[in-house]
């Protein structure tokens, strides 16, 4: 299979990136750092979260929405996990709503996440959808985390990723909905290049033409491979956060740093290096990695950031 | 193509990784980090060079082979760039020779390297060679340096990696020597996966059935995408640095502690999350990595080593 010609690159670390540190950086730095990100092209960032006291670092969400300038050509999104949220996020004028759905495959890591079991949490998604029908927002994008596997529960069958996936196709075709975007989150990183392709195929063949994204973290040095080999098989859609900020709050990781998501701009660096556009341009992509880098105040783990891009 | 079903991995920190390294660290840590690393399983360490006076931190290699305790199943390597280098390895008891040839594909790289071209240590090799015989060594490896590029040339075109080949190819069919692995070098992280198997696919068509490995860096975040590339084509034997130590000190990068090589451990996690076997520890790699760590007194870019092997 040839790769893609475009890739999608989502990004993510303004909201998964801050959400893991400690520290609660000023409000004008994140905001000037979503500016920068979205100077450099991406078409959607994830802004911040609507969600509990659990999550200080997402507390003023809505006043940081405030401060950012938009962008034409930049959707600035912001995540939810349950209808207050939700709602939280309509109220808030500059937020560009996406209609999602948040799945899991495990059971364990969606209790430590959302209170509730999966099979729950699969059952609320129903009253998103009324909640999404009630705003006139189309359903754009269904999330399956934890589905290459978790650190609580360990190794996660391919069914558990399918079942909330055949959930979701049931409802659109009986209800004449368009079909969704599916990703695949690696939430904890557990994939490796041959899950990835399994997975990915497996969806593909619950669902055919439906478009898989994927959603990888970097813990195990394994993402950017994930990535080849996800392009391998004409996946086109990827999300990542900046200098490879990220990781997860509840991932049973002692040395949780070490644990980020891909970088955003190794994604990008690949895909360039492989001939695949991406609409993105990378030095000012690496330089919105060294801001980022800046606001943090340590080392981030992304390498081309440091090593600075070469021309081949 | 198969993935290979066994895997050499080489590791090249004790030398690789701290000549890079600023500050000397004790000879006698160094020396259990060795017998460490060869508890492991590894089949061969490179300890250290008999190189100059302009890498001061190899100075005492030597000295290093003696405190080592030298266990069966494991070769004690090291380098060495000239005749006089490879003498004074010949003379350190514990040292298993190995021979070797040493081209480049980039003329600027080797003038600094070397103090002169590409063309020159070409000839030089066949001094090389001429000293291996009185040593009765066989030729067992000709490495190619900067086979993917380099930050003071730029590209380095498929043809000055396959001219060094070609050269070593037709002295061992005259003089009817056996033919040796040909190791391409990424020595400044200029690779991507299809270059990989580009200039892989070139070397293979050049010399049947000559078996080929790399020596990969992680300079740009491409490192371990790289290995999976050369995986997918059968590609059976791979250096790296524990921990993700090392780089080039001549690769023209401003901050040079960014750029390691691929990490050992991590080389070993890919292969076995694929199902190839090593013959290597992980768990005790990964604890070697972490002693690593512990010497050189700062967090090292391997990501396994932190958030630790899962079990799938």
């Amino acid at each position: 299979m040839e790769f893609p010609k475009f890739v999608d690159v989502v990004e993510e670390g303004p909201r998964e990136g801050f959400q893991m540190e400690t520290e609660i950086f000023p409000i004008e730095e994140r905001a000037a750092l979503v500016n920068r990100l979205a100077d450099t092209g991406l078409s959607k960032i994830q802004v911040g979260a609507f969600v509990g006291s659990r999550v200080p670092q997402m507390a003023d969400t809505a006043q940081l929405f405030d401060l950012i300038r938009k962008r034409e050509g930049t959707r600035y999104t912001a995540l939810w996990l349950n209808e207050r949220g939700f709602k939280r996020a309509w109220a808030t004028p500059k937020v560009d709503l996406d209609g999602k759905l948040m799945f899991y495959s495990s059971d364990a890591f969606c209790r430590l996440n959302n209170g509730c079991g999966m099979a729950e949490m699969q059952e609320r998604q129903r009253d998103w959808l009324a909640l999404y029908d009630d705003a006139n927002l189309p359903l754009e994008t269904a999330y399956i985390m934890t589905s290459f596997g978790c650190n609580i529960q360990g190794n996660v069958p391919v069914e558990d990723v399918l079942a909330p996936i055949l959930f979701v196709r049931d409802i659109c075709e009986s209800e004449g909905r368009e079909t969704p975007k599916i990703v695949l989150g690696d939430t904890v990183g557990w994939a490796n290049p041959e899950t990835i392709k399994e997975r990915v195929a497996a969806v593909r063949q619950t669902w055919p033409g439906v478009r898989v994204g994927l959603h990888l973290h970097d813990t195990r040095g394994l993402g950017i491979a994930n990535v080849y080999a996800a392009l391998q098989i004409g996946v086109d859609l990827f999300e990542g956060s900046v200098g490879g900020l990220g990781g997860c709050p509840f991932a049973g990781i002692e040395d949780a740093k070490g644990a980020g998501n891909v970088a955003t701009e190794e994604v990008v660096f690949l895909c360039h290096s492989l001939g695949i556009e991406t609409g993105i341009d990378l030095d000012a992509l690496v330089d919105a990695a060294l801001m980022a880098e800046r606001i943090v105040g340590r080392r981030l783990g992304g390498r081309v950031m440091h090593a600075g891009i070469r021309n081949n």
